[in-house]
């Protein structure tokens, strides 16, 4: 979740501390600020380099909120992928229309997440969370990023060996965040590699992927499922071809939601807050 | 699964092993028998004490095929809890339907597991494995069973605790087999025992539940949503009330299923039956 952007606010000037989404500018320009904590997980507008060159410059720490985000959004996308293997989309629809017995017809194409693969793109706060709750389903859990380091339990993968952890996962589970970098990662060229028929998800940003080229390797069969939380634009608009692409299922963003996501926002602050006062570390520190 | 029962089968006189579904007077009168494998979890109608006393005295060793079914069965009761915290179903009508972007309306009503209550009613196989796969999302789980006994990092129930356990329990999962002593063992009483709102999940059999007592807890709230993978009777009639109930989701008994069935119940058999010829102990044993 990236906030809009809002207005300067008059009692940022004194102020030593902050916590939502400030004014870029005026943060900037702020002279007795010590420490941001932004109320979200994405932080695009803020990821520039005369933002954190200032930041960095002036000594000010800056937090996002990744945690807070993290474990429900862990908690989305493994219930799509399980919603997928236990064949619930099909079975609801089956309730809502003809409510036929259609059990020879889904108990025997239902699977599971025993002994899958599972390849994570991207490796933050939400891929670690993921990796946690799907190992007791004994998954094999491979991670790509940027720069591989070691993690226990996950296999991770760097450029060179992208193109093999493609072809052999029968999940992909995509957590890249929004960047230059990123636009359109997802690319016509990498859902040819991925295994046919295996199942892609999106919890990151719409920006990272080629819709069209999604939507063409839906109807060939080559994705076997899309679950998207995220799309490019938001909202969708209802006339948007992925609502009616094959195999293609989609959430509104709700992803990083819960009932209780401001008093968890609340708490994740007051805990920086805390650590901030006794000097110690801070969590999600971005800058 | 129970099985229907299929008739006497000539071969059977002359077998040690008997691996599917025999016929009961016929397995009793087989002289050479020494182990019955029932390809299935569910048997009821093996259950029964002149079959038992009969395998006993004689010593047939009888197993089931409950380890093939409980893991699919736990990833399908799962699959079922995260769909309705995560807003899955009303996500998939909205895009069946109206394609609106339902971002304020389901991101703010969303839950997740984390630190949730789950009271599962009947702890064998496939209690194990859900409690087993619930395990680092922080859930606290209990377990009822008629003759409780320590598990680690579950708390065990027993029927004086019983009432205190359905008031505190956010998930509500029934597994309780089919028998005399179940039958419409989840009764008016005991749904409002629980908490106003919690959900409900049946993966034991349809018996259990009394089925007109959870219609009507669903019309008036006290239960939150109900998703059920038993009912009875089976097939479930088109114009069954329970199809339309309120927060009522159906699937056709497909929870034990999966593409891989019968590799897996093969691989159990052979398993067993290289036990059997060792003398070892077998796995699934119920006489």
């Amino acid at each position: 979740m990236v906030l809009a952007a809002g207005g300067a606010d008059p009692t940022l000037e004194e102020a030593e501390v902050a916590f939502g989404q400030p004014d870029i500018a005026q943060a900037m320009a702020c002279p007795r600020l010590k420490f941001i904590e932004l109320s979200s997980a994405g932080y695009t507008r803020y990821d520039r380099g005369d933002f954190r060159t200032n930041m960095q410059g002036r000594g000010v720490a800056v937090t996002n909120a990744s945690q807070v985000f993290a474990d429900p959004c862990a908690q989305h996308v493994l219930a799509q992928m399980l919603a997928l293997e236990r064949n619930l989309p099909v079975q609801l629809r089956n309730q809502d229309g003809p409510r036929e017995w259609r059990y020879l017809e889904d108990r025997f194409t239902n699977g599971t997440l025993t002994r899958r693969r599972v390849l994570l793109l991207g490796y933050g706060a939400i891929g670690r969370r993921l990796a946690a709750l799907l190992q007791p389903f004994g998954t094999q859990v491979s991670a790509y990023r940027r720069t591989p380091g070691a993690e226990a339990g996950v296999t991770m993968v760097d450029a060179a060996g992208l193109p093999a952890a493609l072809a052999a996962a029968d999940h992909v589970v995509n957590i890249l965040p929004d960047s230059p970098a990123t636009t359109g990662w997802m690319s016509a060229a990498r859902f040819a590699q991925m295994k046919p028929g295996a199942r892609f998800y999106n919890i990151g940003r719409g920006t990272t992927v080629d819709q069209p080229a999604l939507i063409a390797a839906l109807i060939s069969g080559q994705v076997g499922a899309a679950y998207l939380d995220v799309m490019d634009p938001e909202p969708l608009p209802p006339t948007h071809p992925l609502w009616s692409a094959p195999n293609c299922f989609i959430t509104c963003h709700i992803g990083g939601g819960t009932r209780d996501q401001d008093e968890n926002l609340a708490a994740h602050f007051l805990a920086n807050l805390a650590a901030f006062g006794r000097g110690g570390t801070l969590t999600d520190r971005i800058m």
